[in-house]
């Protein structure tokens, strides 16, 4: 819900997941242990002025799972007392009180490829308290494969008046040349969209690459 | 604003405008004369229903211009008793009463490149009605230049309340080999990305692709 959003992103590591695709898989695996650091909201906002040239305009907080922290309202808090806008990004398995003060909040459950479960129970709590605050959010599946796809289906037909957004997803986290992943990025985004067209079913639905990937390949810290 | 949705296009024909890089001249150059057809908003719903196999759900109205078509509220108010969302996109170069029917209305002013001059009192107007009104609208800037940025500095400035999206644009519409053009566009949406990156002034602002043209490249019909 917010392709393209000149943004600053802010993650926190650890997760309850561990998705075989994951594409930030640092944050969790303990392959980047030495460069995890615990900070205060005010030196988050100060090293994000620092680095941005002055006040953030937006400002995305994702993971890892950001909604493990209980704490992260006070964050959120002080980025809008600056001026930010705030989006979130998870998977929807934690329900955090400041999930409500969220901009943009998107809730991307994962799907059969990733080796996880949803747990309905929690992801339908979650979404109905988000309706009843009246909260902009929406719904993100990334798509790896045509049981991925029967999955998202599901999920949209679950939460119909929620935006719902279809990603296909990066499977190719090891290539290490950015015009071989574009090529290839580009045929499965065609792929998922042709699937898409072709069922009536699929209405309202949003389809989207991963443009980042697009852009920067598999680099970090982009 | 309505990047990557499922949709269907309806074109009307004519322009008040003749963009030098525009991508569907056909539908004012007189190139598609013999494509031009007189339909009823009935017609157009029953061909949109044929051809998606079943009521749409969503339908994005474009041109040429369409805002230069009074009669066109009676066709939007027909897709929404068939259920569908209305998209429309438009220049701002004239206002209709049915822009505050419609679903989500991106207004284009079209930057130095083009040729184009844009009436500011118009443009104005439409914004502020949009407004009062409460409509779901944003800003949409195409752009090739240097200086296209710097106009498109000006219209985010001149309105900072309305959504804005940047937005690379094509100069290649006879490139024919689509990896080519792809390469192409990639490159060209990169320089876009790094320039709003680098100037803290640019902060709300979403940067897009052409999507359309990184997939089906330049073919029409799709």
């Amino acid at each position: 819900m917010v392709i393209g959003q000149k943004t600053m992103f802010v993650r926190t590591a650890g997760c309850d997941y561990s998705c075989s695709w994951c594409d930030s898989a640092f944050t969790w695996d303990g392959s980047a242990k030495e460069e995890i650091r615990l900070l205060t909201p005010e030196q988050i906002d100060a090293e994000l002025r620092e680095l941005g040239g002055g006040a953030p305009g937006h400002v995305t907080l994702s993971g890892g799972n950001p909604a493990l922290l209980r704490q992260l309202g006070q964050l959120i808090e002080l980025l809008h007392e600056s001026g930010a806008a705030v989006a979130l990004e998870t998977q929807g398995s934690r329900w955090q009180d400041w999930f409500v003060a969220v901009d943009e909040l998107t809730l991307s459950p994962k799907p059969p490829s990733s080796g996880m479960k949803t747990d309905w129970a929690v992801l339908d709590q979650i979404v109905s308290r988000l309706q009843d605050a009246g909260s902009r959010f929406s719904l993100k599946v990334v798509i790896f494969d045509e049981e991925d796809l029967r999955y998202a289906a599901g999920v949209h037909e679950r939460y119909p008046a929620v935006p719902f957004f279809l990603q296909s997803g990066n499977d190719r986290l090891l290539e290490p040349d950015a015009g071989e992943l574009l090529r290839h990025l580009q045929a499965r985004y065609e792929w998922l969209v042709e699937r898409v067209m072709a069922e009536p079913g699929w209405k309202q639905v949003r389809v989207l690459p991963q443009l980042h990937a697009w852009i920067w390949g598999n680099k970090r810290g982009v």
